[in-house]
């Protein structure tokens, strides 16, 4: 089996003229291990990773303290090469040659088909390009689905999110459109396996559990699933990029709260309570977070990505591309975290099958190829969850602190960014493009901005209806009277990552619009002022969402919360508020959000969503168990326009309205007067 | 591997008389096929099954139509036998010598220790006395329960439930008393184990998950989980019980209100739909369900042990002893159903197996042995849910009127118990025994009574806090005027299973008992009230049950509802409402409990019970998903001296004024005129 992480770079990516003799030169000058080759091949990288905030930074992985002259030929060479850069993923639509191309390498393999996920080998939500291989080969674009592809025919599964996205971008006589989960991709793959079939899969983009589902869809056709000895569309995809290259970062203590080598020891004396030797981490943000370092490999989630063996001993050892360390970096790291190239992990796996130690891994977020090759070397491999989860859910006060105040300066840009709307919008003269934008240039004004978090929802009329819509030229369209208007954002920030919604009336909004527009607010607020006890899980609290929408025969199809990263991704686990079991128990310092929606396809969409976080509630007299509750973090008024207030309860008035109290008391300070007076009125008590 | 269904009875029960000449005699004349010998063998099974709601029915395994003589011999023969029987359940507390006799056979075995559940090889909630090895070897009756013996130690594990109980029953210098799920067997078992030690389990009696889970632990010990040839305990066990043997009999159309011909049918197709040739039925009730059987052979419960393979032909092999088949029924079966005895089974899935047939089982309700005998055939085996539960849970329309006129019947027996209750209770000169008994001489005037479908729990004061209470001599006590009486009971009616529990203030209650009774009424009332979207699950909606408790930081230690049978278990699944995940969906024809609760312990004990079926709403103005909500089916009234009328918003008090109308209206007709009076009283709106 090849391992994928000691797949080695093009060896030859562009020719060395005369100009790298000068190049060379201010390289050696500089310090820099890299000659003109070397620097090329990096530029290479970072060029497959997503465009930075610091558009510089990658260059202390050439020297440590380039001098202006380097800096400039640096700059060049990469606006150069970003020029020059083709990677196959700007086509639109599917390419049948691409498809033919495919089934040609199967064929050459004496394989019958191939399963094509869309992800990465950490099976993460944010992917490198060189991972787009399900864009590649079909054109489909969004951020969950697969395809199969046998001899006579393929097909496509998307969730409900994405049908009709697919339909627009994916050829229908290439690919069947499947629902992902009324039409499951096993059921199709046991129809057209065909008896005898080998269907190949590549063992790095699935977990065990996913290999052990299509294997049994596989059996019922008589056919067999084969792991594939590195994947099948590499081979056929020329401009593939290579991993990208992105200075991996300290993450400031100031702002981690805990030091690495504290979590470390934490984690690694509960790996020994448990009898575990180690325990294998595919997970990047499980990386990023215990080693308290922070990368740009993937888009809007801050994270390096990389493999990582966590030891009993608390010792680390990091399996990334050393390139990407900075020197800065590697003196921060100490004794206790080593950085080994990623072709050194498959070894690390089997150096731990020998010594016949036990092993655990997170069979939900570890490819079925760190398994296999930890069974294969000896190994006493233990599925169980990723020790990293509940500890990096559950943020300390520091983290706390950081995403208070990264809340008020996101939530001030976006009370400015609502008041310029309350301004503009209704002269019909804002596009949902310059919307997004505006909105994004008031929060780069913040401090500590490092980013958005996601890429804006910015959704008016029937776009704002479409629950992950994002704006393309194609959809752009103006903000209209009379309509409603649902922007969903967050950025990254170095203390915190904030995720808020806001549903606007643009002009007059409809009996109808403020009706279901209330019966949102009362499942946010029933959800916000929850009381519950220690041990409760997010499923538990999800219908106080929706309980009023339901009794109106209406509901949402989305999750009512998912957990938040700080200053790391905006969807992480364990817990989550949703309509799926999920018994993680909701405990103080983790971060959720809370959005309960509703959406009438082609006309309107609302959703109301703040960050909270569980908290302690104080006791009632007669108490017998301590409560837990939420402390709402976002601070950003909510159209009172859109509030009928017959249809709120006393208890349900008041929140709003301490609620308003508090943004306006919290984000008055930092406001213009214009802004300032705009709040002070759209926060009058209802 | 022993196939324990093939073991046979005690060669030789009893001598052979002189007076067993003169039985022949008798038993040829009536056309039995039975011999004394064999009568007396019989005798056995059916003592071994607990005492049955008509005394004479098994009569008809002797012959068709005994006549006065023969029966009158037959009666005399079973009380003999009944007054000499033992079998070694009756002792009070842990005898030492089985266990030393338990830890000898193992040593004899070349075992280390042995897994001790509490159940049989079905699997199911209640077992015949035969199967109670937990009880014998230990003196813990309760039923769940899992004890461990090793060489030097051991342990035994219950729930929150059974916590008191087993300090009272076990004997702690000999088994170490441990939490289930805080302190669980795994653990104990990893730690007690020993390296290089052989535990020993009964694959009968345990899931294959089970099974996995145990042996991990062994393996983190180092030591090894080895299956039993034939359970240890039985063969130490001298007086063990044999299997039961009640009678087999046709559950009548006109309450199944659908022909076992129609419902295997229907499962037959779906098993080919899904590529399955057949499916193993480890759960009686299922098999009851769709032979539309039913037996005696477990208390509370009407069921036949057995087990079943329907194939996709729809054609159905039950494998139980055809002893207990009386002619009459083997008649009705039809020829779509086979009776072939219990050591077929095992040869009948070795068939299975060799035709290289696809089997599902499930794997929640199958034990071990039944899926290593499948594979070890070579059968191509699915782990899926066992496709009668859905259909058994979703009640037809004839069973559906049926529970209704059940709960007519029931309602009115309980309604004139609460009235007897309200003259007596205050005077002091009822006991929680004899509540318990009055109330089940009532019940057992209905038509169609066939016995409690569980123990009354009868508990007054204190005793209404433990959960799981029985009266029991020791702990009866007369009921006392300031005092909460608990009492939750139900039955078995040929036409449906009743269960509802009623708390009632004796004498005057104090503002803590009104305001924590309100409190649960609340919540009983939001679940009653709900109403919810197609698709929506049990434990979405177990908060509504409990939030206004949580708010003052209160709660209840159970679940807040479990599906019931039609004249089946009084516990059935699939769906539930509870905090556990149970990701199935709440469906029109569903019957379940709602039955919030509050219990201060040493104090008093409340819940609210009655059942419900789940049914389509009526669509609200605008609505646009089709939503459900619940139907009430029991009928007694809520003790409104409990009630704090403020506590109560518009709704609530509407509904329960709503429901005592309903309640009088149906119930008034039968009663006579004190308990008609008492009733109109109680029964005025709040």
């Amino acid at each position: 089996m090849t391992d994928r992480t000691a797949a080695a770079p093009d060896p030859a990516p562009a020719a060395i003229g005369d100009d790298d003799g000068a190049l060379t030169g201010l390289l050696r000058q500089a310090g820099s291990p890299l000659d003109a080759v070397a620097l090329r091949d990096l530029v290479r990288g970072v060029l497959a990773a997503p465009e930075p905030f610091d558009g510089t930074a990658w260059m202390t992985l050439v020297a440590e303290h380039p001098d202006p002259a380097l800096r400039a030929r640096l700059a060049a060479l990469l606006a150069d090469a970003r020029a020059a850069a083709t990677d196959g993923l700007d086509r639109v639509g599917t390419d049948p040659a691409r498809l033919a191309a495919l089934r040609a390498e199967l064929a050459k393999r004496g394989l019958d088909g191939l399963l094509v996920p869309r992800g990465d080998e950490h099976l993460g939500e944010y992917v490198a390009r060189r991972a787009e291989r399900l864009a590649w080969l079909t054109g489909f674009t969004g951020s969950a689905g697969l395809a199969i592809v046998v001899a006579d025919g393929a097909a496509i599964f998307v969730d409900g999110r994405y049908t009709l996205q697919a339909e627009a971008e994916v050829d229908g006589d290439l690919f069947a459109r499947r629902h992902l989960t009324e039409d499951p991709p096993t059921d199709w793959l046991a129809a057209h396996a065909g008896t005898g079939g080998r269907i190949g899969y590549d063992p790095w983009l699935h977990t065990p559990a996913a290999v052990a589902r299509f294997r049994r869809a596989c059996a019922k056709a008589g056919a067999e699933l084969v792991p594939c000895d590195g994947n099948p569309i590499d081979a056929v995809w020329p401009d593939q990029p290579p991993p990208p290259l992105s200075p991996v970062v300290v993450h400031d203590l100031a702002h981690a709260g805990e030091s690495s080598a504290d979590k470390r020891r934490a984690i690694g004396e509960k790996l020994a309570a448990d009898g575990l030797d180690a325990v294998v981490l595919a997970a990047p943000d499980s990386l990023a977070w215990l080693a308290n370092l922070r990368g740009a490999d993937v888009p809007f989630t801050p994270l390096p990505l990389g493999f990582a063996v966590l030891r009993a001993n608390a010792t680390l050892d990091l399996f990334l591309d050393p390139r990407k360390v900075p020197p800065a970096t590697r003196a921060a790291l100490g004794n206790g975290i080593s950085v080994s190239p990623p072709d050194a992990f498959g070894p690390a796996l089997d150096a731990l099958g020998t010594a016949g130690h036990s092993v655990a891994a997170d069979p939900d977020a570890t490819p079925a190829w760190i398994f296999d090759r930890l069974r294969a070397a000896g190994a006493r491999v233990r599925e169980q969850g990723d020790p990293c989860q509940g500890p990096k859910a559950r943020k300390n006060d520091t983290e706390l602190a950081g995403m208070r105040a990264a809340h008020g300066r996101d939530g001030r840009a976006l009370t400015r960014f609502l008041a310029w709307l309350a301004r503009e919008a209704p002269g019909g003269g804002v596009t949902e493009t310059a919307a997004a934008d505006r909105l994004e240039a008031l929060r780069r004004e913040n401090d500590l901005f490092r980013g958005l978090s996601f890429p804006t929802i910015s959704g008016s009329g029937g776009n704002g209806a479409i629950v992950h819509y994002r704006v393309t030229p194609r959809t752009d369209r103006a903000l209209q009277p009379g309509e409603l208007f649902l922007v969903d954002s967050g950025a990254q920030y170095l203390d915190g990552t904030t995720d808020v919604t806001r549903t606007v009336a643009v002009g007059t909004p409809s009996d109808e619009m403020r009706h279901r527009f209330t019966l949102v607010l009362k499942g946010h607020i029933a959800l916000a002022t929850a009381a519950f006890p220690q041990g409760t899980w997010g499923g538990q609290l999800d219908a106080l969402a929706r309980q009023h929408l339901w009794r109106a025969g209406l509901d949402f199809d989305h999750g009512t919360g998912h957990g938040v990263g700080s200053y790391l991704s905006v969807h992480e686990g364990p817990q989550r508020i949703s309509k799926l079991p999920n018994k993680v128990a909701l405990e103080p310092g983790m971060v959720i959000s809370n959005e309960p929606g509703y959406y009438k396809t082609g006309a309107y969409g609302i959703r109301i969503e703040n960050l909270v976080t569980v908290v302690p509630l104080p006791a009632p007299e007669g108490a017998e168990r301590p409560l837990l509750g939420f402390e709402t973090l976002t601070l950003a008024p909510i159209d009172r326009q859109l509030v009928e207030p017959g249809l709120l309860d006393d208890g349900e008035r008041a929140w709003l309205n301490a609620y308003h109290a508090r943004v306006r008391d919290a984000l008055l300070p930092g406001l213009d007067v214009s802004d300032g007076d705009w709040l002070r009125a759209v926060t009058e008590p209802v």
